[in-house]
């Protein structure tokens, strides 16, 4: 395996915790090669310049085609605002690079597409930046399921809740705009839902939805008018999977008090589990097993019998962060580039994700339940 | 205010309850006249005279009707299997009794309608047994909630999940059957989930549900046959309120590990709340108040602070358990019928209930929301 | 069995608590003969007429000597301030009564001796109110122990805190004197932990103690001066069992927060256990048993498998009160009485408790450990 | 503030966390200018060479002693087992570096105080590995004291259970040899827990402690023969703080189900703390502000109201890890070097609590409180 080349562009939150989590993989994992910090863009050529030299990177750069063209990187790493993320994708992918992306992968299922279906055709490796998947005891979760070890699925309920616009004085910004923000709670927090969802049961077969705008006006704090909130607040969802099971999903982000709240139960014949991203180093498994007198649900801490925890750290226990599941995102991205293996999340996840996302819109203004079977969504998708 | 004199059918989970709750709630409220235990029915006339005995009842009898009939009786108590609610509710309405009686008050909520409306004309002072909203930490809720200091509401997430039937051994019985069990999970623990969210947030507007039964035939131990279960382990709702807000509820009755899962989290402008029954003695409650970095959910402990607990217990924190939730549900209905005033949750609350249950089971059926808003229900009502 | 006749003294917390136990024990229990109320006692004499109708006695009295005296009462049971135990307990002893006792038992080991041996030359049967350790998971606790199911037991940690006394303001009362209140929190507190870590593991062989009195000086809301307090406020101390474990043991009634911190962990070679009174229905366990990366410790709720539970409720999680304690421990007592079975806690346990803790007390001032072998305290009974 | 050359010495759990601080601290902080991996020493040179690549260090070499003769190294950073800390930590100072070593500095209070004095002699600057203190809720939790936020401190209730050596099964090895690994659970984990009282609340004053060792003798997996356990599995403390409050220690490498199980509780007259770093990401805090009936302990959540948090990621509630303490512990050390500030914890630090450690282990010999103001440990000192 040889040191892969990264072109980074963006340098707000997402770009430094990618650029925290190319400089310490192969520290952490010692049998991938350490990545290359080749070049840092942002659209200020200053504070391009600043970063690039803080975080370890070789270069800096204002224009983000120039990592497209630059033919000493390997990998193209976008961590710009939602409406570029299409722009910059594809030039990246036409020019042969693997494409690193974060979520949601676009605005629209039509934009997901087309970004997904031309690196299907250029080749190029793809990933998404769905980290809460990369969780060690997300992992388990999800062999357990596979294996059979908590039974037939009955039921799925996930949640993923935050706050960050619960307070209506909380001035307009670009993730009120459809043409920035997208579909609001359901791009920011329900993609990540719905992939975990999906990563952990298999595909959805159809949802419903109810979307809410609790504070359809915000103050441009700018001009200090009002305008108008664009996507909603509140997402609402029944949902069915294609194994058999039901489920709904609630999604928020005016619910004050969730800081991270990304939540799901499973319920199976033979057990059940649970788990809460606020507490993401706890996994709540309930087994059938053993005498009726003593089981109830047992707590299991992440160690380093889970994968990918003991490259942290030997003793179980003693916890992982938000920063460390990127880490692991970078070293699937690695791993994938340089085995072939499938990626998860690449961007045809991504996309399905942003299928999902729109079928659940669709649904609900409709009143009724959209198909989002594979196949259904192939024909969708080819119609538009 | 006298001693009333009650008569109880019905010597099962429920009936035992009861007596229970009937036997102590004079010795925990002080203020109140203990009700005289005067007959205890059960269909198995040495059942009933032994009980009687054991539960300190004056007297037994296998005849529910001679309860009704007894011109000393002043209530009558309902803890029979559900299907016989109506009749036995019918007779004693007839009879001048104020009636008590389990829940859920019927099978239909045409034949709800039929008992609320003979009890309003009789002018009897009735009671529906949701004893979950007679705990003390739940009427503090109500009392947040109402007083606006949580804010304006923005979303109720519900639900209620057992076990009971989760598995797939356990043999048919009469809850499994329509004409018996009436709407499956949704009468047995539905019921208790839609009364507590109208309890707290007053009345749901639209509901939009989907129904599944997972385990759609179970064996009858006595004949060893597989027989075909007639109603849902599973349902899951879309909710609107009349006050504007939104929310899920997932009810289900095969939910490996859950053993009394009746939940909520309530999400408001200034702050939330959230409740798990099966830690009953604890409310948890975020407040926006105080200082930025010291903000989060805190776990108010049930104390003497707290409408009806010292009755119980001078000491906080020291916990009350499910049949004391029964003793407040007793005293309100002894309160009810001295003073006059409304009692939570009488008939009226016990119908309007069953009228929710069924447009969830409608709105299933035709894969759409469902007006439920006291005016549409009223008319719905009045046309069956 | 027969019913049999009790004379309860005091009509406080403790009093109501028994008066709603003695009223409920035959109905929830209904293998058990009710026992009768037949005279509550209390100083004023118009309240108790008034508390005796409230509650359910037949008679009332101010004379607390007259239930001694009574020849139709059958058990003396003794709900009033420490200090007057023991002048009760001798009377009711001599004239043969079986006596029911709240905790502590006495003010000092010498007091608490002499009731215990009276009640052994009398042969009647005796109880003291150490309601924690009637709790059904406290029982499934004590069997996994006694049956080796969490193997060798290394170390006992148990802390039993509240904050009724924390405020600094909280005016001066009879718990703060020595010859009213005893050993303080010791006493209140930690004679309830005393006896629960011996329930569960059985003799203390040594103990070494540290006493602090945080608030030296309380006011007198009556003359408005300040007065000593003669008691602690905190006990800390090291602990060492027969069985060769050793352990902490932490007790405060100045723990700002805690409302019934009765609390403990139990390690062994093969598992370990942890109890929260302020979530008395649930036990934590440990267990080494199992796939390693599914071990952790599992919340077991109480349910219908745990000893008792059943009588009170046929449903698993739906949890029992601090009330309900009260109940099994009459239940207990009148079992004991009927069968001459031994009482867990008769006055032997209660007598047990109080030598430990006067021990802890003189461990502190010698700044030593001190040996509290039955047969070590058995000697210093008889020195004293 | 210039780029610091690093030479790490050691490759095992505490070396591989080190280096990923080392490469990522500067990522994290853009404020500070990131170290230069410099140089790994393993005594296994292919060893030295791969691990050195691996994670991104210019040079490697098997003689530890070539970091210190190194002139173009700034800080020597000692990773290695226990017993080798003393004569690299000597041999460092002697050159004139900067010294970063882990906990424990030392295996005895003699050794501990030679490397403290030589380091403050020759004026370089130091800091022990005692991580846990680095977390944003705990410079949180002693803001709160230091601020008066909890009033007058009561008692202190701490712990540090882990259960790496439950199992008796567990063969010998060099931890369980007083010379190599000192004083076992003490010198493991009770470090910590010393440091973090301190830390907290300031001096100790006095402590008592009992010593167990639960398993006395483990096999060599080497020779098949029963060796004698040297130190000890299990120490509980009574202990005395200068500022007045009294509390309990335990300590365990035995606790079955524990896995970083370093707790605190700490009381005061407004308020209190607690704190588990298997939940690392939480501070619990109860405060006697605010209604009295909607009091009680909150779960604060991490997040970028807090120091240091808000470096690692904007977002509230999404998590530090074990390993990102390692990041706040050398960032403070390069601002410390960059300042001259104090570091806490520097070598005195470290000698503080080895200081305290020996002195446990002198009162459980000595069945007696011991003195460990600091002007006893300074006389104390001067005499060993």
């Amino acid at each position: 395996m040889r040191n892969l080349k990264f072109g980074l562009i963006g340098t707000g939150f997402m770009g430094n915790a990618h650029a925290i989590a190319l400089r310490s993989v192969g520290t952490v994992f010692d049998d991938i090669a350490a990545p290359t910090l080749h070049c840092l863009v942002d659209a200020d050529v200053a504070n391009a310049a600043k970063l690039a030299k803080a975080w370890g990177f070789d270069q800096s750069s204002d224009d983000w085609r120039s990592v497209c063209d630059d033919p000493d990187i390997d990998v193209v790493d976008i961590c710009t605002p939602n409406h570029l993320h299409r722009e910059m994708a594809l030039a990246a992918i036409a020019a042969g690079k693997h494409v690193y992306c974060e979520k949601p992968l676009a605005l629209s299922s039509a934009d997901a597409i087309s970004i997904r279906d031309a690196a299907e055709v250029a080749g190029v490796r793809t990933a998404t930046g769905f980290n809460y998947i990369c969780n060690p005891l997300i992992s388990k979760a999800r062999a357990m399921i596979a294996s059979g070890s908590i039974g037939d699925i009955y039921s799925f309920r996930g949640s993923y809740q935050e706050d960050y616009l619960a307070d209506p004085a909380t001035p307009f910004g670009w993730r009120l705009l459809r043409s920035q923000g997208g579909a609001g709670a359901l791009a920011d927090l329900g993609t990540h839902l719905i992939n975990m969802a999906e990563y952990l049961l298999g595909p959805m077969a159809a949802v419903l939805g109810s979307l809410t705008t609790v504070h359809p006006q915000r103050r441009d704090s700018r001009t200090g008018d009002m305008r108008t909130v664009e996507n909603e607040d509140i997402a609402q969802v029944l949902v069915r999977f294609d194994r058999g099971c039901s489920g709904t999903m609630e999604i928020s982000r005016v619910a004050t008090g969730k800081k991270c709240g990304l939540e799901f139960e499973i319920f199976g014949s033979e057990g059940s589990i649970a788990f809460d991203q606020e507490r993401m180093n706890e996994l709540r498994l309930f087994s059938n097993g053993g005498a009726q007198d003593e089981r109830g649900y047992r707590t299991i801490l992440a160690g380093p019998e889970h994968p990918d925890y003991a490259a942290f750290c030997p003793a179980p226990g003693h916890g992982l962060g938000i920063n460390d599941l990127k880490v692991i995102e970078v070293r699937n991205l690695l791993q994938g580039i340089s085995s072939g293996d499938h990626i998860y999340s690449d961007f045809a996840n991504g996309c399905r994700v942003q299928e999902i996302s729109d079928a659940i819109e669709t649904s609900a203004q409709k009143y009724n339940w959209i198909d989002v079977s594979e196949d259904a969504l192939q024909s969708l998708g080819k119609n538009e």
